[in-house]
């Protein structure tokens, strides 16, 4: 499992518990897709989110976003953390 | 306090020491902000490197990243995190 981390733009005026619903959705597709989702971010006055989780491929990640209907803008996988 | 996520788009080709090199400078300069940095992530394929930390102002994260030596190139707020 490797982890990533996305970027999503379309939050715009999303409230928080529009935020909270998209997460939800986001973990009723977790077993699907082999996708953990660890913790989710949103900027609202730009609408951007971020989503650190872990699976097993890139494609996986955009599977599970596209599932839950908030496709992901970017993917980045994580080589390094810290603290590690 | 408020939470940033920023992002760096400096990281092409930096080894797993420099990434924490970074990092150390950037802890060094945590009290002359009144800046917290809490976790960092570096894809090392694309040269992103993200940073999650606290701070009074979106400016004293500009400026912990250059006193650090790595300006960040896009700030977020986070106004909403999950879980939370």
């Amino acid at each position: 499992m490797a982890r990533y981390i996305d970027i999503h733009c379309g939050f715009v005026g999303a409230t928080e518990q529009q935020f909270r619903a998209a997460h939800e959705n986001r973990l009723a597709v977790e077993d699907a897709e082999g996708v953990r989702f660890e913790r989710a971010w949103l900027d609202q006055e730009s609408g951007t989110a971020f989503c650190l989780c872990s699976a097993p491929s890139r494609e996986a990640v955009l599977r599970a976003h596209e599932r839950a209907g908030d496709p992901a803008g970017e993917v980045y996988e994580i080589s390094i953390e810290v603290p590690s």
